[in-house]
């Protein structure tokens, strides 16, 4: 062993750690799904993030199979190194679900039916009219001298239980269960309850340039030693800058967090589409509200991707009527009255036919915009001059048509995916724009 | 703890251990980045998949923040839990890489400078014409008495070592670089040892019931102790059966693995729609290929996600033509027909509005078959007789119309995706069941 430092005695002393730590916690994650490789563990960064916010710092992450005496021996072991415990996975109804069974035998106590919870679950199958199986019975078991946390939008209820020191809290595996249960009772029974230093995240989404040239613009922002920490991501085409801001209190730590984001958004101008939960169709459908501006599309490559982007927000009718998914150059014609003699002199992937879409939708629906979007998705149909990748956009509004023509790397579903998104991004510039103005 | 199972004795003695399992590993990945929640782990789940690959159990997972004594301690425990560990992270040049010093540690010895890495680190800047950072000597050094695995994709070369009797591995974080020393030193020193079992994963995909249902129809196989292993998972309203076999050939393990999967698709007939990759979209545009039938679509409340998921498959513009994204009334009316009395009389959200959308759907694209959604996706605009996650889906066809009413639940996502992976189901069954005729 290493010489052991002041942070590993602190660690492993209760004493110390209430003395000079903030609350720490383990997360435990179940399913031979994830050991196998089978499936990626998302869960464990969730909850970790949540914590975090209560400055609760994550020590550990442990995934463990489906054996109900590996649960058992990593609830103990992680219980004693830790304040809090999440754990998510084997709450299920079947015979592999056996977070339950290791709880009941980690606290030497049986496990007893919650005839409430049992009242819940028979409404639940019955208000959707399906006959519930027996074997849901299990997920009204809890073991005895337990809590249980209720689940409104699922089958398998949540368990509170002190283990030792430690407080323990298991939710479902499914991801939005997983992630409601957390909101509803983990978060609030430990809001209280944590200690000094306090932890704040932002996140500054940009848009339209990589990650090496968002990072020049910040470097002298982003030493790992720095106070708020920064530091850069990347996922589908948004390069993300993550600030954490620490400080005693809460409110201290958001405005130095705040004065970083700030800062951030004075160097990367128009970059910077939102912050935090803000989505770039969220921030679009924002603009378009405020001008009381209506929005039709038609895309091809895409295939229904950007309609399903624009409608994620809630209340999206609001500015967006609807669009044409051209797929076949047949509805590009019928539909969205593109020339078929334009299409056989420049091809459907073409500045012109992507024009002739924008400016017949937004015709024919009636709109303040149209977007439309035309491309090799691939991995076939590309050629010499017109490769896989090449995408035209074209958004057509009050003051005339706008063009992009783009050459997107990657494969299918990245290039549909980037180009949605850099439909989104014209519509959101010009509205910035000419909001500005 | 529950009563201890044979399992449990067999894993805990190295002996037991080699007589009745394979091999068994541990996966450790370093950084504060993912006990944070920053980032997601991608790494383990890649490296439990290769390691299966040659008959190898991955027993846990286990993430530690950048903290030597941390590393350090984790180490030494799972070291002494399995037969393999395998360490990525916290070998990079900077202040926060610490693996190196926390094995060194835990095996007791100094670090030593490794003069042929220092020579290929050197080399490896000089024909980039960059000049090497003094901070990157550090990666030239290692535990003494280990081994260095080299890494030609990048700066931080891998190490390995024996812990007690474990084999402990140690490469780069960096995803990339991970599975190149992966493939390039991992997997081959071990080929030849991981003894007997091999492993075979199949994934048996079902449409249309809960996990307990589906779960009630192979409760028989799915004993804890069976081989083939059967357990369920549910994601995104998709029940998948995983199937581990386990044999001493690769051949063997294969025929264990399929038998089962028949007996499974036996038992759960039509509900199953695919295996392993096979999705959903690319199923159904297999089955229309086959019939040269050809597809078009009107959808409200998903706004363009079923025609996003149909055009996933490359090469789906041999029967999809497109469709109506008919978010707004009027576009229902303009585009799809749809009777404004009909909208009055009955709702947007009707039987007859989705039956409407699509007949007129299907006669203006001139397709085989068109698929409709209208409903409520929520979190507003339900009604007492009109709740949200009521949806319908609608098919019309050659054999005529077919009217489905749901009632789905959870949050708006997830009633969106659940409403278009219905619409192709429906559609799915139809041409199965037209097929058997």
């Amino acid at each position: 062993m290493p010489p052991l430092t002041a942070r590993y005695w602190i660690l492993n002393s209760p004493l110390l750690r209430s003395m000079f730590m903030s609350i720490t916690a383990a997360i435990l994650s179940i399913g031979t799904e994830l050991t196998s490789g089978l499936t990626v563990d998302t869960n464990s960064a969730h909850i970790s993030t949540r914590l975090a916010e209560l400055g609760i710092v994550t020590l550990r992450h442990v995934t463990v199979g489906d054996h109900v005496d590996d649960i058992a021996a990593a609830i103990a072991a992680e219980s004693v190194g830790a304040d809090v415990l999440v754990i998510s996975g084997g709450l299920g109804p079947t015979e592999d679900d056996l977070t339950r069974q290791a709880l009941a035998g980690v606290l030497g106590v049986e496990l007893v039916l919650d005839e409430k919870v049992l009242e819940e679950l028979t409404l639940f199958f019955e208000r959707r009219g399906w006959s519930m199986n027996p074997t849901n019975r299990v997920q009204a078991l809890r073991p005895a001298g337990t809590e249980t946390l209720a689940n409104p939008v699922g089958t398998a209820p949540g368990i509170y239980a002190r283990v030792g020191k430690a407080e323990v809290f298991v939710v479902p595996g499914v991801p939005s269960e997983m992630r409601t249960l957390i909101d509803l009772h983990v978060l609030p029974r430990l809001a209280g309850k944590a200690g000094s230093a306090c932890l704040v995240f932002r996140t500054v989404h940009t848009f339209g340039a990589g990650e090496s040239a968002v990072g020049a613009e910040i470097r002298d922002l982003m030493h790992r030693s720095a106070n708020p920490l920064v530091g850069t991501t990347v996922a589908d085409g948004v390069v993300s800058i993550r600030v954490r801001a620490a400080a005693v209190a809460k409110d201290q730590a958001e405005k130095l967090a705040d004065q970083r984001v700030e800062e951030i958004r004075r160097r990367l101008g128009k970059l910077v589409y939102g912050v935090d939960e803000e989505t770039l169709p969220a921030v679009l459908g924002q603009l378009l509200r405020q001008r009381a501006a209506t929005l039709s599309i038609a895309e091809s490559c895409t295939g229904g991707w950007l309609g399903k982007l624009l409608t994620e927000p809630s209340g999206a009718s609001d500015y967006f009527l609807g669009g044409l998914i051209c797929y076949d150059n047949r509805v590009k014609r019928d539909f969205a009255d593109v020339d078929e003699a334009m299409i056989a002199a420049h091809g459907a992937v073409s500045e012109q036919v992507a024009g002739a879409m924008a400016q017949n939708t937004r015709r024919r629906f009636g709109t303040t915009y149209a977007l439309s979007i035309t491309g090799i998705a691939g991995p076939t149909g590309g050629s010499g001059d017109k490769p896989v990748g090449l995408v035209y956009t074209a958004l057509d509004g009050p003051t005339g048509l706008r063009l992009q023509r783009n050459q997107l790397p990657g494969p299918r579903d990245r290039v549909r995916l980037r180009s949605a998104l850099m439909a989104m991004n014209m519509l959101r510039l010009e509205l910035e724009d000419s909001t500005r103005k």
